[in-house]
């Protein structure tokens, strides 16, 4: 969970906190303490620690102290100020704001103006003398405190205010005179009356504990729990609350509010940036109602507040070594700053920022690998739309599954496929999507649904996939039966029209927009020299360099082909974890297989064999060349051998059809009866590997033959070769034993057929739960592990991936029984626990033993950092993953070398 | 493996050991020394013990200090007898006899007459006056010398030794003449020198040492392994040597050999019980040349030796406090013991031995139950043939799965199918069986192959789907194209002939025999009265009803019926440890869960729940009543719900049929749609447990108001109802707690609704290895754990029973990967680990934890005695099996409270 300072407090002075107290005072408060200290100009006020809302939730009431010390606090905040909260002449006000230790931007709760009542309002008009920024203080109250401690339907508080619209002509409550904002706030004030049974509270402590308490309550909402799911954010933390004396910037054309950026978010590139809206609250300026002007503008505007934010700023960025995002208010020419946070940015601002702030001498090179992510790298190697296009955005939705689509339009799966098999990209709209629409999903390139998100059914097998997806598109309405939808404007798509999904933002174009390649991928492909490239490719390629620097985890690559091998090169693969060869006997030599399959006899399985041969010592020549000096990891075939034959059902079909038409087919008959034979109820659980390689004698001595004899041919070109061969799916030491045996003396023949023996390592994968738990027998007779994490997870948890993420992995999602679908990260507790067991029992059985991971997890940016800490060798991922997955490695073994979180 | 005294000598005289050093010394070595030192008449010699061929199969070569060690025991040996081996005018003549921990009756070698050369064969004719003794000795020298040492094939032996049978008309070469025999044994140097290129070693040193370490290497033969595992004797004990001087029973009338027990072997009964033949060797009574007389007439043929055979016999049953095995010889009226063991008995032998030795004081109650097996109790509760038959035998096998079948004879599967589906019983005969024959493996009654041993595809099969087989009838000649067997002494089977099969004995009869109840089973099934019953059933009752008053483990049953429950507690179940609620979804009801999947919306479901909801009920209702005041452990529905739909292929294949035919059927093609959206490639791995009561709200929902209901209701009749609702494929904490907290919201509305509320406990079945890693936070939120053994095993291992069992199982075990299959004992190593670790971390999570087991293993002997040292509270098992789960709970509590061993 997290580690907290002991403390017997809840609440906490401004001035007594730091920005390193975010477990305790959450990122906001933190950060409001740390600005206070260095003396910039915060409001005064406190913060209710997060340990005051955990005693709330899991009690369902708050500490009994709490109520005490914040009146103390309160107190003291009445001499700071010399006003009081509900004094009717002359009133302090205060702002309750939520604030958790991970910043969850628009999830949770905020009330303004708490010390309002029917008398201070008079006081508050009085002494501004100004009514319409009193009245119109209460009726943020009123509505404010309606929606969220009471929970009052919006329409019913909209009805509460309209009626004086259509009189003064006006759209929002604020553009009314004070009189009608007087009568709007009697009329929220019955709404309130009737919709709880009691009225609004008069007294400005309860209406203060109400609030407390309805912030605490916000933490646990379905969108806010939803969200941290999302973002990985443990749901036993709990918020903060900010209690803040309230500043104006409603109070004329010298007052206002705006937010600022001490560099671009967007692109990374340094100056001002920011919004300022004149005569305006905070939340004017997020609801958009009216529009803001570039920062910049407030320069001409208030002159004295804008150089006094500049320093801020500066004071800022340079106290917190990093991008900041600053909230400020100017009430009558006084600037206060609200809030700050090291701010969010897009993944090339981050590199780009990292790189800057070296050469400026703020950070090291090791503090900004920290301050970059796997994710982003990820994200920047995708293709992506070209900016320089005027095709129109017609909608938004949440990017839900990365990539550039450009396809046409189907309205369901039997049209996808069809499209599809027409040769056509297809982009499949649904309003959801349910297993009924896998085949639709299969066939199509990109994936847009008009209703949920990140973890709905489109969303989480689109991922599984790797297709580009869109999600929660709510502004187009679909029509499945006339097979069209209705864009806003009128804009209609129909069957068959051209559209493009961008799947990191969520926008979808009508037509066809052009994509372009990741320049970063080009720079890797070697297609464009560095000194050729931009910026963001050099600052990228700098941090990746001193990563390589750091990272004690080697980098391996998932390859099977040459081409895959050179490429994995290219992108930095010191060797190949895990070359398939299942995967060399597709194609025509399917047929092959069928052959081994239906042998009667050894004599016509050897046939089969020899075969085989020679094509797969031509496969490994290839890839043994093209990794010429880097070690080969060959795993022996895997897959049940009923996997190369034609699917069961449908060549019982055909079968059936060609008899009953009277038609028999022999070939057909005989090829039935030996997909019956081999047939599987559940073939991850049957015979496949080692266990194909005890079962049918032969098998891996052709494969180990190949790989011998391979080896032989490229040693004597001069090459250098580094063989070694993994047995898949061992879960015993008499397996790995039997095998090791056959393999060696297949290596010895080979060996004096050759007359020199080229050495090769021999291992197994740690893919089945028995072989962690014998990790140490294992070991004894295995010169490798390599965790196939895939299989693991699989068997752990007992999910076949085929099967459950379609099924009900969103709704496990939801449910939060897990944060993320444990093939995307790896499970630690579960899987993770035997991984570590197994690593702990295999290095103590065997110093010598070499351990690595191929499943996909190595290519994870979040898994990579367990798997450093696990103590293994190295990672292996596919080809496009490398240099992710090197980013992560190296940010894996500077983490504790310095101090820096870039949450 | 196995603990041992250090020590660095290799060699011990009989005198030196006890029968307490059977790791040390083997079996017989130990009982040699045993009774050397009790007094009894044994030749003089000593024993090599097993470290030396541990090192021997280790190093490829004999200790280096073992020859030496030899000599100075060979040394003393001759002092001793005052003869010296080799000596040409009168040899010292010794055996050489394996003898491993483990009896392997018939398994090792032995080799006799070791110190018989060219010359000390004269010497011995002329000493002993007795020439055709002395050569026939030579000969049986020459002879073993070559099977053993020089593994000559046999019938080049029997070409050295028949020419003279026809001269003088015999069929056996001890009843040649002399001078035969003599001519015999020049042809037997002769082959002896041809097959191995070297004469026939005339030093007796070098005959002794060759002797010794082909003792040796026969602990490795192939089928001595296959034994060993068949048995579950671990491979790295070795075999120990007993070099002992020879006696003779073959000097004519006044010698002889015998066996000797001092109970009856085959019914318990007291008395002499054994076999004689007077002048011969050992080796002829085995090989049933020759006919032995009943041990008895001993009396009439040397009354002196039989007297002191009685006496000897006497003290040792004293000794061992147990039913002995003696083999003795006698030469010119003296007796020697060659021999003794505690004696292999049958099943009804071992309960009627163990209670006679209580009754006469000899041991205690808790030695009884250790004397006794669970495998002995289930033996005894199979129904068996009627031994009051005369339906001849026409053949003999291996018994591979226990049972009493009658049915028509069957050549293949087709013909199986067709038979068994006009409603006949079949018995399938097959040379062997491969994964092409299920399907007539399951049509059939009992099946019997003339190839293989009990790890033989047949024998693993059919053990697994509880049906009972004979294997390897080598002397049946099957020609499966003429659809028929023939038996010795022509006896012909034709396809639809009666057979029956005793798969305990591997009996084969012709016709039709009587199949009788087990007398057990009557007694406890309450149809025979204890007072009534024979003194074995006496025996059973008295033994199971000491291990009840020991054992510390309950005993529940798995059940799902009314009538099941009720047998379960007549066979002494102390609550129902699984009841499977989809067993109640089957026959008729199966509609009711087409209508679920079938259903649009949560209306339909809905309907689908309300019409399922009484049928549940009233199933609980029969069930609680039966188990009135025990607890009932109800598991929710675990299977794919598209389980309970039509097999994909065939309706595929009907409806392709239907359309072909221009008659499609709408009715069928919406239900090939349902299969086809829920098809899972791998079910086990699927949507199923847990998962669905998330996935499928309202349906676990539905079971516990079912449950709740029943319990009231039995409640109300006055019924004391304990209820336990287990949830299965729990893999997290997360889910435990969001089922358990809608069972307990359920359960809570059940309480007020009907007025009072029942206790229930709420846990989960522990099958997944997630779950056993997770061990400690699902305790926090369980009030009980039950190991689901069989899903645990095959997601530990990978393996889908129903897939790998007929693929690779027999392959595997013979292979030695594991020694029985891990489905029908539990895998100590790899599962019980899991095991082990989740009692210890569920415990010390919440040390009220409840810890049962409900997989098969639950009922097998081998496995209970782990569970109760793991820590379990109860096992729950087969109705059928609960007597032999309480008898092993029993001696698992026993074992350690006394010193005796049944091995």
């Amino acid at each position: 969970m997290t580690t907290m300072p002991q403390t017997d407090r809840y609440v906490f002075d401004f001035a007594e906190g730091n920005k390193d107290l975010k477990d305790l005072l959450g990122g906001k408060g933190a950060n409001l303490a740390e600005m206070t200290r260095l003396g910039l100009p915060v409001p005064p006020g406190f913060t209710i620690a997060t340990t005051a809302c955990r005693t709330y939730l899991s009690t369902g009431d708050a500490p009994t102290a709490l109520s005490q010390e914040i009146g103390e606090h309160l107190n003291r905040l009445e001499q700071v100020i010399g006003r009081k909260l509900g004094d009717p002449d002359d009133p302090l006000l205060v702002s309750v704001r939520s604030g958790g230790k991970f910043s969850m931007p628009g999830m949770m709760e905020t009330i303004l103006d708490i010390g309002l009542n029917d008398q201070s309002v008079q006081g508050l008009a009085k002494r501004s003398g100004d009514d319409h920024f009193a009245w119109d203080s209460y009726r943020r109250l009123l509505q404010m405190y309606a929606r969220t401690v009471l929970e009052v339907p919006d329409e019913l508080l909209q009805a509460a205010l309209s009626p004086g619209y259509a009189e003064w002509d006006v759209s929002t409550p604020e553009q009314l005179p004070a009189a009608a904002i007087e009568r709007a706030c009697g009329a929220l004030q019955e709404v309130i009356a009737d919709y709880s049974g009691r009225p609004f509270p008069q007294d400005p402590l309860e209406q203060l504990d109400l609030a407390v308490r309805a912030v605490f309550r916000s933490w646990v909402t379905p969108r806010a729990t939803l969200y941290r799911h999302q973002e990985h954010i443990p749901d036993d933390l709990g918020t903060a609350v900010n209690v803040m004396a309230m500043v104006f910037g409603n109070r004329g054309p010298d007052s206002g509010t705006g937010v600022a950026f001490t560099r671009d978010p967007g692109s990374g590139e340094p100056g001002v940036y920011g919004d300022y809206l004149q005569d305006a609250q905070g939340e004017d300026v997020v609801s958009g109602v009216r529009n803001t002007v570039p920062l910049a503008e407030l320069e001409s505007i208030d002159p004295r507040s804008y150089a006094q934010l500049l320093t801020a700023m500066a004071t800022l960025e340079h106290h917190y070594r990093d991008l900041c995002d600053i909230e400020f208010t100017i009430e009558h020419g006084r600037l206060w700053i609200l809030q700050t946070r090291v701010g969010k940015r897009t993944a090339a601002a981050a590199f780009r920022i990292a790189v800057q702030l070296v050469d400026e001498g703020v950070i090291t090179l090791d503090d900004a690998l920290l301050r970059v992510t796997g994710d982003q790298l990820g994200r920047l190697m995708f293709p992506r739309f070209d900016s320089r296009h005027d095709v129109p955005v017609i909608a938004r939705g949440i990017g839900a599954s990365p990539g550039a689509a450009v396809g046409v339009a189907a309205f369901d799966s039997v049209a996808a496929q069809r499209l599809a098999s027409s040769g056509r990209n297809v982009i499949l709209i649904r309003r959801e999507t349910s297993p009924d629409d896998l085949p639709g999903m299969v066939a199509s390139t990109g994936i847009l649904t008009t209703r949920g998100g990140k973890t709905s059914h489109a969303a989480v097998v689109a991922r599984g996939m790797g297709k580009t997806c869109v999600c929660g598109v709510d502004s187009l309405v679909v029509d499945p039966v006339a097979r069209r939808a209705v864009a806003p404007g009128e804009v209609v798509i129909e069957e068959g029209d051209l559209l493009s999904l961008d799947g990191l933002t969520g926008f979808v174009y009508r037509g066809d927009v052009p994509v372009v390649a990741s320049p970063v991928v080009e720079y890797f492909e070697g297609r464009v020299a560095l000194a050729d490239a931009d910026d963001l490719v050099r600052a990228v390629d700098r941090v990746l360099r001193h990563a390589d620097v750091r990272r004690t985890l080697g980098v391996h690559a998932n390859a099977d082909t040459p081409g895959d091998a050179q490429r994995a090169r290219r992108f930095g693969a010191e060797g190949i974890g895990l070359c398939r060869t299942e995967h060399m006997f597709l194609g025509d030599r399917r047929r092959l297989v069928e052959r081994l399959i239906l042998a009667e006899g050894p004599t016509e399985q050897e046939a089969a064999f020899d075969e085989l041969l020679p094509l797969q010592r031509a496969d490994f020549v290839g890839i043994f060349q093209a990794m010429d000096g880097l070690p080969v990891t060959v795993r022996l075939i895997d897959p049940p051998l009923h996997e190369f034959l034609p699917d069961f059902t449908e060549l019982s079909v055909q079968v059936a059809l060609d008899r009953a038409a009277g038609q028999p087919d022999e070939e057909a008959e005989r090829l039935l009866a030996a997909v019956r034979r081999t047939h599987e109820s559940n073939p991850m659980l049957g015979l496949r590997g080692v266990r194909l390689g005890i079962a049918i004698p032969g098998l891996f001595a052709m494969q180990t033959r190949a790989i011998a004899e391979a080896a032989a041919i490229v040693t004597a070109e001069g090459g250098t070769v580094r063989p070694e061969i993994m047995v898949p799916l061992v879960a015993s030491e008499q397996e790995m034993r039997l095998v090791r045996h056959e393999i060696e003396s297949v290596l010895a023949k080979v060996a004096e057929e050759t007359g020199g023996a080229v050495p090769a390592r021999i291992g197994t994968m740690i893919e089945v739960p028995r072989a962690a738990l014998q990790a140490g027998p294992i070991a004894r007779c295995a010169d490798f592990f390599s965790f196939g994490t895939n299989d693991l997870t699989q068997l752990t948890w007992a999910f076949s991936r085929d099967d459950v993420e379609a099924s009900f992995f969103p709704r496990y999602l939801d449910a939060g029984v897990f944060p993320v679908s444990p093939f995307e990260s790896l499970d630690r507790t579960g899987v993770g626990r035997l991984v570590r067991l197994a690593v702990e029992e295999g290095r103590k059985a065997n110093p010598d033993l070499l351990i690595g991971v191929c499943g996909e997890h190595g290519g994870d940016p979040d898994s990579i950092d367990f798997f450093a800490a696990a103590g293994l060798d190295y990672v292996s991922c596919s080809p496009f993953r490398i240099p992710v997955a090197r980013l992560e490695a190296g940010r894996a073994a500077s983490a504790g070398t310095t101090t820096s979180d870039t949450r």
